[in-house]
């Protein structure tokens, strides 16, 4: 029974027969040039449900400088129409700039006409930010998209022997490692557990059983904190963490077991403590002067981030700052890349305030030097900026590879996922409580804010549950819902992100309280061993399929309760439900092809029963639950024809 | 009867009743201060109809520095229950960055919120490009938005004497002034009607009765086509034209007339028979090889736009073609705003792709030092860019004070009005036809473009039926909607715009065809005369009704046939009506003040029916329709409470 929309049928999301829409993405199925040159001729398809109706055409809409171009797409027939039931359409396109946006206008056969964009369907005209986009810039690195984070606070990871002899300094408040983390002044920030990098490195055996492939690290560098966000310098490991011997250690072992391992720096600021900030706090005359803002003469008081006078900011004007810090081999960002530290990349701290204030704008400069050193230095490393909410404008390809951002997961996430529980703040915002969310909306959020982002910035934006800024997901949720959180983390387009202790089913309320010193002894207690296992089979499952990484994301169906896609690539289609609660929900038989299923995955997860029939396909789930089933491919042949790949073994 | 909605309740706008939402916009009513400084402390209002239901607490959410800060509104109170059924609330915000976003989260009494953007209502987190905008960079002119522009291609225009004493140069294709309009080459850009500028000077008061504010002259440098976008100098006004004494000559005349006069600069390219690119064109030494893009050493091949050999694009990494074109009191910029010429500022052609080439963006700098150029020069000059599609992005107050775009206004209008005939190319979309909208796409579809654009640039921003480049909107629409698309341009914000000889009901089927030597000898024919007296009725509803300028604008309701809104400043509120097709529409009575209603105006136009009784009010039309009704404004009076008008005579 075809289903044919017309502008009145059109509906959100929510309504929509989600399965029955043209789609198109950034994956391989779709572009043949992930990583094109500019002057690259680029081959893009469209993939149409033969239900969709007559098209009698289709086009790309390219917008070179500006200036709209239309190319024409070519028809590439169908694999067939019982269980692949498509037609495909392609068209080649030059890339004329660094980031090409491109959209599809569809003609039917009826006189009627749709536009498909990064955000969905259209049947109006549509935004140019909101353009599918090829980028011409330098590629990520190829680990960028298929790796698995885990992020740690080394204050509270681990603590070697070797930190017994350490004395506490003058800032810091000792803790005991089973004392409760204090939340409040003066504890905040300065409650010292004593972790150090050589404790890390002491449970990599952890992060191997867990799959996970590449380990964040908090900031390493000397502060006055525990969080050391207030760097006093960038020239030396804390000795408190075991000084530049133990992160050699860390980064050796973790390389020997084929981690990464990504550093932490402040491009927005630095600490009080300072010896940059030092030298020119009330001396005008240092050569540093030029790297804050001061507000007098005397160069006392200063302009610093949110008004906290720990952290003052850089004023990115300075070129000597730039040389120092962020600019060629001998600077800071180069220094911890090369031998004998090989970091494999950078996550940079307030990347949305970096080098702006007022009416002074330096932030495109700033990340876009930061990159190029890391190209000069070592071309095969990450560079991923906080931005906590929209945070497309700033990612396009030029600079940060992904974001570390909440608005397009975590809090989609947690307002379909979490109790709707009052807290003070929702990331920040001061809602009073979790907002309660469909599906629906979950979907709507979720495409909003990926929408903006080139698909190669949605395969290296981290997919976080929670983080040491955030509370834990788990403080709001109930334990049935944390296979499907972590679910969505490992096969939504992103990186996964473990942070250190949600494997452990840790809470906690507020990103003070969730700094929570890993629990180590706990770890074979039968419930935190199941968090553990849980955690390690979602992994597993991510990093056995590729498509999981690297494939389109087709949304079937988003229902109240209920999230269906499919993530494909070439070789194989992922098939995936996400229920919340007792869900069922039928689709056509064609949407998906159905030969080879191969069962349920990971077996010891998959509550949810799936059946394909005269009816179509049916999926049913009693409550919360996660299941994933693996089915063949489509590929495009050599001849540009679509073929299922019902018939291959797998 | 309170309407509550859910978020299971939000619709698309068609199916939503629109006046039952939140709303704010960037007119005085709602904003204290449109043209702040940084640093400035502005209030920002927000009303919500008291049927929308109980509301707890009202934020903005500003990003300074792209970092989210929330500040809390107050409530003000309400006018009144019976016929102004809204509560307002305010906030103080601080411009912290030149263009300071802002949006509105409004929660509800029973836990639920809504996020409120230049885009509309929320049922989730929101982009930061629909926020609201403050704009802290210098102000536009007084009369931008005032303005109601006449747009004159001098070659079809007016014909002075003097033009019979004028020899025909080379290139040109002589025609009598009856002559059609020959399409295709040669004819095509070289066919030559003669017009001059004195001609135009003959037929001002063609525009006074018009009610026409301001002058915009298609080029008048010379160069070797009709259209003269290839232009040969920039330093004198083409002989054929009159030269610089004729410009004098009409600028004069204009300004005693109050009008003002804008010229029309090509930025992306000049004409292969510039004095540049001739000095250039095969000569690498010559002081002017810097200004174009050559493919080959020997400089013979070059970049043109879109490919077109008499159109080589300018090169704007050169200091010196910005120093001659663009940048301080000698450059050609400048020298046609000072005395004696005194133009009132520019259009710029192609703005679009201005600065543009690959992985070269050099368009901020030079809008900006157009900008900066013209505020040294004459800060009383307006500034319009050409940017025929979604033009956001580069519109956010830098530089450009309006667009000349179709995306908001043209092609919805004609997607509404027009009969869906067939057309190789809709403004560039090679759709096959006219596409056939409803009003409530309409509606979406002017939302969608403007969303974008902070306020002021919406006011400036050029609402045209039509221009020299694209068919006349008379073409492929009945007589009966005339009246409604020329009073949708002079209501909707933005600048009203007449193509010169829209007025004489000429049609066009293309650019070309549409630059018709304007046919005086039919003035006084009856139909002729109407419809110039349509016109003059309109324009004159406009100007003398400031809320119709700068005014906000309220939607009320949008079905297929029907648009009903509002425009309102302190002193009054303008209800229109516009109907392509016999509608009916009841509103609640408390959508607007209703006492003192003065009536249909203007008098002659208006054939629908108002009335306000017990079941609200109540909009009736037989068939296409443009009605306007003039009633009593809201004000905030200085204690901040909001006053209905009601007693007020006007």
């Amino acid at each position: 029974m075809p289903f044919h929309p017309t502008p009145q049928h059109l509906q959100p999301p929510g309504a929509t027969p989600l399965h029955a829409l043209p789609h198109h993405d950034g994956s391989p199925l779709y572009v043949s040039t992930p990583a094109p040159s500019l002057g690259d001729v680029v081959t893009v398809r469209l993939r149409i449900p033969l239900a969709f109706g007559a098209v009698a055409t289709v086009r790309t809409r390219s917008n070179p400088d500006q200036e709209p171009r239309f190319d024409d797409a070519r028809p590439l027939g169908s694999a067939g129409t019982d269980a692949d039931g498509y037609a495909w359409w392609a068209a080649d396109l030059r890339v004329e700039n660094p980031v090409h946006g491109y959209r599809f206008l569809i003609d039917m056969a009826d006189g009627g006409h749709w536009w498909l964009n990064a955000s969905g369907l259209h049947d109006i005209e549509t935004l140019d930010s909101e353009d599918f986009k090829l980028v011409a810039h330098p590629a990520p690195p190829d680990w960028a998209a298929t790796s698995v984070m885990y992020q740690v606070f080394p204050d509270r990871f681990g603590r070697s022997a070797a930190a017994d002899t350490r004395e506490a300094p003058d800032w810091a408040m000792p803790a005991q490692w089973g004392d409760a983390v204090d939340q409040l002044p003066p504890g905040r920030s300065h409650q010292f557990y004593g972790g150090d990098l050589d404790g890390i490195t002491e449970h990599l055996d952890h992060l191997e059983r867990l799959g996970v492939t590449l380990l964040y690290l908090t900031p390493v560098f000397p502060g006055r904190s525990n969080h050391r966000y207030d760097a006093a310098a960038f020239t030396e490991v804390d000795p408190l963490l075991g000084g530049d011997a133990a992160l050699i250690r860390l980064v050796e072992a973790a390389h020997a077991r084929g981690f990464k391992v990504i550093g932490d720096l402040t491009a927005n600021h630095s600490g009080d403590g300072h010896e940059w900030f030092r030298a020119a706090h009330g001396t005008p005359a240092a050569p540093e002067s030029a790297f804050y803002y001061w507000l007098d003469a005397e160069q006392r008081d200063y302009m610093s981030w949110l008004g906290v006078p720990e952290l003052p900011k850089f004023n990115w004007t300075s070129p000597e700052l730039r040389r120092r810090f962020i600019e060629g081999a001998d600077s800071v960002v180069a220094k911890w890349l090369e031998p004998p530290f090989s970091l494999d990349g950078w996550r940079i701290d307030v990347a949305n305030m970096t080098g702006r204030l007022g009416d002074e704008d330096l932030n495109a400069e700033v990340r876009q030097a930061i990159r190029q050193t890391m190209l000069e230095v070592n071309p095969d490393t990450i560079l991923l900026g906080e931005f906590t909410n929209d945070a497309a404008a700033d990612f396009q390809g030029d600079a940060w590879h992904g974001a570390m951002t909440y608005a397009n997961f975590t809090k989609p996430l947690w307002s379909w996922l979490c109790r709707p529980d009052p807290v003070p703040s929702f990331f920040g915002v001061p809602l009073g409580r979790i907002p309660a969310h469909t599906g629906a909306q979950f979907h709507r959020a979720h495409t909003r804010f990926a929408a903006g982002f080139p698909w190669r910035t949605r395969l290296a934006t981290m997919n976080a549950l929670d983080t040491h800024d955030t509370a834990r997901f788990r403080t709001h949720a109930e334990a049935e819902v944390v296979p499907v959180a972590v679910g969505l983390s490992v096969t939504l387009p992103g990186i996964p992100v473990v942070f250190a202790g949600d494997e452990f089913g840790l809470a906690g309320i507020d990103g003070e309280h969730s700094r929570t010193p890993m629990p180590w002894s706990t770890a074979a207690d039968p419930e935190v061993a199941g968090s553990i296992d849980l955690y390690a089979a979602l992994i597993g499952l991510r990093r056995a399929h590729e498509a999981l990484s690297t494939g389109g994301l087709r949304w079937l169906h988003v229902g109240d309760d209920a999230l269906v896609y499919v993530r494909e690539s070439a070789g194989e289609t992922v098939l995936l439900l996400a229920t919340r609660a007792a869900a069922d929900v039928t689709l056509p038989a064609w949407v998906v092809p159905l030969g080879g299923v191969v069962g349920t995955l990971p077996a010891e997860l998959g509550s949810a029963v799936f059946s394909a029939g005269q009816e179509g396909l049916h999926l049913a789930a009693t409550g919360a639950s996660f299941t994933t089933w693996v089915l063949p491919g489509v590929t495009i042949a050599a001849d540009e024809r679509p073929v299922s790949q019902r018939g291959l073994a797998r």
